[in-house]
C-alpha cells in the first residue's frame, strides 16, 4: 500500500495515457507498449498495469492479435420498464439477441417464491446474448411461469423483443419492476459467452415485474458487461 | 479458456465453500486453506482462486492476520432521492461519515457545466467516508455552489446529514436528480480511504439533484464498496 499521498507509477502512467486518449479520439490504436514506456521512462510492466485497468474501466479494448484502441464511451441504459430494443434504438444503436437456452424447468424454492406459484411448477427459461451493434453487452436470463402464459411459446420468436410480444401477442401489462443492481464476477461459462475475462467486473441485474394486479410476471437476472454498459436513474421526490 | 460445458476446477472447488458457507453462518471463520484442498482434493492454489472470487463477490471477508470469515450479507440500498442518514437507518444500521476534506475551490468546465455556474467560479467541495455500523461502505464527494448557499459552511456540521441540514437550516428543497450507475475501480488514495483493495470491483454513483425550479442543488461522486452494498430501483410504467 503506497503512503497517503504518493501516486503510484502506474497510477501516474494512467492518467498520462488518458490525456493520450482524449487526443486519439475513438477506435485509435494506442501506441506500442514499448513505445510508451520509452516516453515515460517507466518498466513496460508499469504500463501493462496502467492499460489492463484502462481496459477493466472500458477506456481501452483490446482486440486480439490486433493491439489495443481507444473505446467507445460506455452506453448509458435508461433504468425503466423500456425493453432493452426501445432503449438502445433511442441512442440510435441496433439492438440484437443471440438464443443460448430456451427450455421449460421445474421451479425451485427460491423462483416459486419470486413468481408467486408452487415449487416444481413448470418455468420457461429463456437465455439470451444481448447484442448492440454486434457485440455482445450482456446475457439476460428471464424465467417465466409456463402455466401464466401458455401460448407464449407458440407465439414468440426468441430473436425478437419478449416484452412486445407479450404485450402484442398475449396482452399483458408491465405495471411496475424491482430492480437489484450490483456488481458481480461472470462466471466462466457467462464469460465465454460474452466472450469477456471473468475477471472483468459486472453489473448484476436482478428483476421481479409486475402486472396491474401485482401478480408476477418474470424474474429476470441479466449480467452487463462493465467496461461497456452504465445505467441511469431518474429519481423523483415524494414516491 | 474452457470448453462449453466444462466447469474449471476452481469454479467447481468455489460451489462446494458456497455450501460450507450456507452452513456455518454470518461471521464464522472458513476452515484453512490447506484443510480445504485436502478436502476437495485440489491443489491450495485453487482453494486460494475460488476464495479470492467469494471476496470479491462479498461472501467471505479475510480479516488480516486473522483469516478468513463468512460475510454478512450486502446492504441493498434503495435508489431514491431519501439521504444515505434515512436509508441506513430504516435497514436498522448506524450511519457515520468521517471528514476527508472540506474546501473551496474553482469549478472546472466540467463542474461549472454541471451546476449551471460561471467556470472559475467557487465550489464547495465536500469529501467524506460514509460508514455503515463504524465499516467504510464508499466515498463520497459532493460539490455545491458557493454563491447559491452562502451559509453553508456556518451551519453545517461535517459529521451529519448535508442534506437534512440543508433543508432544515437553509430551506432547500430536493425536487429530483439523476443518477448515473457504473463499475469502477478506486484508485490507491480511495482505496486506502475505504481500506479495500484497488482490485476489488467498485460501484459508481454520480448525481446532479435539482430544486423544483430545476436549478441544480449539487453534484456528487459516490464510490461504494461492490463487495458490501447494492442498489434497489423501484419502476413503474408510464414515468
Amino acid at each position: 500500500m503506497p503512503a497517503h499521498g504518493r501516486v503510484p507509477k502506474y497510477y501516474a502512467v494512467k492518467a498520462r495515457i488518458l490525456d493520450e486518449i482524449a487526443v486519439l479520439g475513438i477506435g485509435s490504436p494506442l501506441p506500442p507498449e514499448r513505445d510508451l514506456a520509452a516516453r515515460y521512462g517507466v518498466a513496460r510492466s508499469t504500463v501493462r498495469q496502467a492499460i489492463s485497468e484502462l481496459i477493466i474501466e472500458g477506456r481501452l479494448t483490446a482486440q486480439q492479435g490486433r493491439g489495443t484502441f481507444v473505446a467507445r464511451p460506455k452506453l448509458i441504459h435508461p433504468l425503466s420498464l423500456a425493453s432493452y430494443t426501445e432503449a438502445l434504438r433511442a441512442m440510435g444503436i441496433e439492438p440484437g439477441r443471440r438464443l443460448v437456452t430456451l427450455e421449460t424447468i421445474p421451479a425451485d424454492d427460491e423462483l416459486a417464491d419470486a413468481l408467486e406459484i408452487a415449487a416444481e411448477a413448470p418455468v420457461i427459461q429463456l437465455e439470451r446474448v444481448l447484442l448492440a451493434g454486434g457485440e455482445p453487452l450482456g446475457l439476460e436470463t428471464t424465467y417465466l411461469p409456463a402455466q401464466r402464459y401458455p401460448r407464449l411459446l407458440d407465439v414468440f420468436d426468441p430473436s425478437g423483443s419478449l416484452y412486445r410480444c407479450m404485450q402484442d401477442q398475449l396482452g399483458v401489462v408491465w405495471a411496475e419492476a424491482t430492480e437489484r443492481i450490483e456488481t458481480a464476477l461472470a462466471s466462466p461459462r457467462e464469460a465465454l459467452l460474452l466472450q469477456t475475462n471473468p475477471a472483468l467486473p459486472m453489473l448484476l441485474m436482478q428483476r421481479v415485474s409486475r402486472d396491474p394486479a401485482g401478480t408476477p410476471i418474470e424474474r429476470v437476472r441479466s449480467l452487463y458487461r462493465g467496461d461497456r454498459i452504465g445505467f441511469e436513474a431518474r429519481l423523483v421526490a415524494g414516491r
